[in-house]
């Protein structure tokens, strides 16, 4: 960020007043621009003991199977977000069933929200920035090839709650802690 | 949005290749200028039925009542920022026990993480932004001056849960449906 957004000027790093972390401000224009971390919204699609992953065709992880996902919209709701995610990248028609886990990258300043969700129907394919999508048996994830820690950490999460009959909870969990 | 804050030039809006939705782009130096909703973390914190709550002392809502919460930061994870607003404007300790709430406000584009915290001791005091921080036997929460549906929705699935003795569970709101 070198430039105001607002009107074109260059900005300056300072902590504004009342504030107690560097900002980019415009002196000009006398605005503050804020950065923000983004959120990622997902499912965990299941149907029958089966889950649905997508194999990547975009960088980064091309080729490593991932859960449908991504960043979430301006006026989308969370699981909405994670409806339209499941819809884009596998063609697949899901019904929220809860929030699986919150996990933060605060490296890269990202936040994923991934819910379980059940698979309507098996009429799904493989949307634009996806290879492949395959229902994987439970005891079939290819856990070597998963492309994301928040993916692993999630499906992870929802095969012990299952196991253990703790369909409820919601797992908060951030890298590196959960490799 | 008008100009880009990468190189300076004036932004346009249009839907870049591959995409569906419009955004502002840079064709100078080929940026894309990507929006996002934004995180706000906070704390519901409880101690022996009562809950700490803050009377504002800023806009928007100042003097009314609300918990502990503000903008996630980047480079921090969700419950690391909610502990931090704690302490910034209830100078409260406290230990975060569950996730109470993801509440969507796609209208502002703003998602909620409200999470249950266990008040650790009782050296709270207000900070800059607030004007009074109360412990408020829980049958005696001023619901009619409570300065954010989110954080309405909050507290009453809290109580409820309380009530029902649902402890685990994360609820999913959005504004308008939960007034």
């Amino acid at each position: 960020m070198k430039y105001c957004s607002n009107c074109g000027k260059e900005l300056i790093k300072m902590i504004p007043e009342g504030d107690s972390v560097e900002r980019f401000v415009c002196t000009h224009c006398n605005t503050i621009h804020y950065q923000n971390p983004k959120i990622i919204v997902g499912t965990i699609p299941i149907y029958e003991n089966q889950i649905l992953l997508c194999k990547r065709g975009i960088e980064p992880q091309y080729g490593k199977w991932t859960i449908p996902a991504g960043f979430l919209e301006l006026g989308e709701r969370v699981e909405e977000g994670a409806i339209r995610e499941t819809k884009e990248e596998a063609n697949a028609n899901v019904k929220i069933i809860k929030l699986q886990t919150v996990y933060s990258i605060p490296k890269i300043s990202q936040v994923y929200l991934l819910f379980l969700a059940k698979l309507l129907d098996l009429n799904f394919l493989p949307g634009h920035e996806t290879l492949e999508t395959v229902l994987f048996p439970e005891n079939q994830i290819p856990w070597e090839e998963i492309a994301f820690t928040a993916v692993k950490y999630a499906l992870k999460t929802y095969l012990e709650d299952k196991k253990n009959n703790r369909l409820e909870i919601t797992h908060i969990g951030f890298y590196p802690q959960h490799i």
